[in-house]
């Protein structure tokens, strides 16, 4: 294997196309798993679950994990399933994750909690859970059920934690880096590093994909967390100021409260308590995120994470596949600007 | 093997108590991994699991798994792990289920979700049905994997079906056989089917137990049912008319409605559907469910799969063992009188 230097063409911005033509085929087969598995005799199941499943994600982690075994010319069909496995447990958890927050738009779509209730997406949740774990075992393999199961307990344990941290002002940068490792960047370790396992790629494949993802999951979820701050509501689905309004310690927020004056911290700790959801307490805090650098700064934190990820692909012989995954990094901070 | 009969003692009720010496030690084993594994880093997760783990319930359904592994006098430790799982597995369950029918009380102490919120009852509970994922795979078997991951798909999916038939007073009593047996009796099976797995006793076996638990599982589910009915609040922890309040379709209220006359119908329809929630309502309920003998009748029924259970350890010698299981089915129809 020899290391290459990946440069992009200079007159388009970095996207998620390579990738998805990359797996387009392959994407398919999971996508018809994932429709087939969420099937169940309880309409209201595949009805509540279909809503979700249908509404536009960029399935971003099975796609990772189908990108990767292609990095390894991965010849069979195994990582179909799991990468739909993958998806449910990603499905179950913004399920919950919309009930915790009671989160009334995700993807610019009504949540299956406003729908439908939070009791049927609780359960609606664990079913999908359940049936990753079934995809899980009929796959067979205890390594890949193994790296699955301890994402799920750590994701659990990263939202458990976020929770905890919700209003509190004293949450740090260690503390918010914590969180985020465990809330989105286990999966995407996970999601990349069973396509070595399927792939019976070698250890150092599975430690090299598994920092891939654990970085690229950082720099995501980084940037998300500047999105919040941006003053552009269409760059997501979500609107503009959710995170400020449920009061969530992100980096933004706060390096923005280390650097405040006496007064903008004054501020940020009635914010983050819940005292202040007016759209002008949401133009001061954005404001303040600027002109203390907290939004560059964070942006630029994803960029270092999102150059690790592609670093951790330099042993890899150039190709396609290692292409499109330099790309997805370079596109998981591109589109903040 | 011999078939044998059990006859009880005639001057004492049938308990639990043959089962729970039967188990004593294993369960102390089973206790420590179950308090070993629901640690966390994250504090408020040992806090709240450790609320409704330490709140007093029978431990029934790890129970089982030992009390089953001693018919096969199974020599090793594996079941310990993996009764501790049947229980998270459960324990997520009842989290999960309190935050969905909004539940106060369980077992005379204040639920999780009134305690801490419904937000961290969600959490906690994905937590610990993650880390009996994880306790499965640490064990390694396949087939025991396949068993619980099928069998918590079919809980969710039945979990489901309860809120879809809940205020309809159309649902039959098949339907509530098919939703009982999905959300109680599954996890009663596979509690009782991996001990013959792990002591490699052979199909049959697994089979048999597996009849045994799922029996079981309905006897109880059936008697809690009417003790929802029952005139004395202090036959358990719940108080008396939760499930007559929440507009659920039980088998009493299924069997009052069928037999009863147009006014009682009435009657039926307008509290099934929430519009009457008074004690004096209630009282009417209890009234019917006893006059048109639908309580004795749900009892009836209770007994005959009670009786099921008991047969289908016809094969297995006489012991100990045996005799607690057989003792723990007459149990369960018995705590009704």
């Amino acid at each position: 294997m020899t290391a290459t230097v990946h440069t992009l063409q200079a007159n388009r911005a970095p996207s998620l196309e390579p990738m998805m033509a990359l797996t387009t085929s392959g994407m398919n087969a999971v996508n018809a798993v994932i429709l087939d598995r969420m099937q169940s005799k309880v309409a209201l199941i595949p009805e509540l679950a279909g809503h979700l499943i249908a509404g536009g994600g960029k399935r971003m982690r099975p796609m990772l994990t189908l990108a990767s075994a292609a990095l390894f010319d991965y010849p069979g069909t195994r990582h179909h399933k799991l990468a739909a496995a993958v998806e449910f447990i990603h499905t179950a958890t913004l399920l919950h994750d919309d009930v915790v927050d009671g989160s009334g738009l995700r993807r610019g779509r009504r949540t299956a909690n406003i729908i439908w209730g939070n009791p049927s997406s609780v359960l609606v949740g664990d079913f999908l859970f359940s049936r990753a774990f079934e995809l899980m075992v009929e796959d067979g393999s205890l390594k890949v059920l193994k790296i699955l199961s301890s994402a799920s307990a750590i994701i659990a344990e990263g939202e458990v934690d976020q929770l905890t941290a919700q209003r509190r002002i004293d949450t740090d940068e260690d503390h918010y880096l914590q969180i985020i490792a465990a809330k989105t960047a286990a999966l995407f370790a996970a999601a990349c590093r069973i396509a070595p396992v399927v792939a019976e790629a070698g250890e150092e494949a599975e430690d090299a994909l598994d920092t891939y993802g654990r970085n690229l999951g950082i720099a995501f979820q980084l940037v998300d967390d500047a999105i919040d701050y941006s003053s552009d509501s269409a760059t997501m689905g979500k609107g503009v100021g959710d995170d400020f309004r449920d009061g969530k310690m992100t980096l933004p927020v706060i390096l923005a409260y280390a650097r405040g004056t006496d007064g903008d911290r004054d501020f940020w700790r009635s914010a983050i308590s819940g005292d202040r959801v007016a759209d002008e307490d949401l133009a001061r805090a954005i404001d303040l995120v600027r002109s203390t650098g907290a939004l560059a700064d964070t942006l630029e934190r994803a960029r270092i994470y999102a150059r690790r990820a592609v670093d951790s692909l330099g042993s890899f012989p150039a190709g396609k596949a290692k292409s499109a995954m330099i790309e997805a990094a370079e596109f998981a901070v591109a589109r903040a600007y």
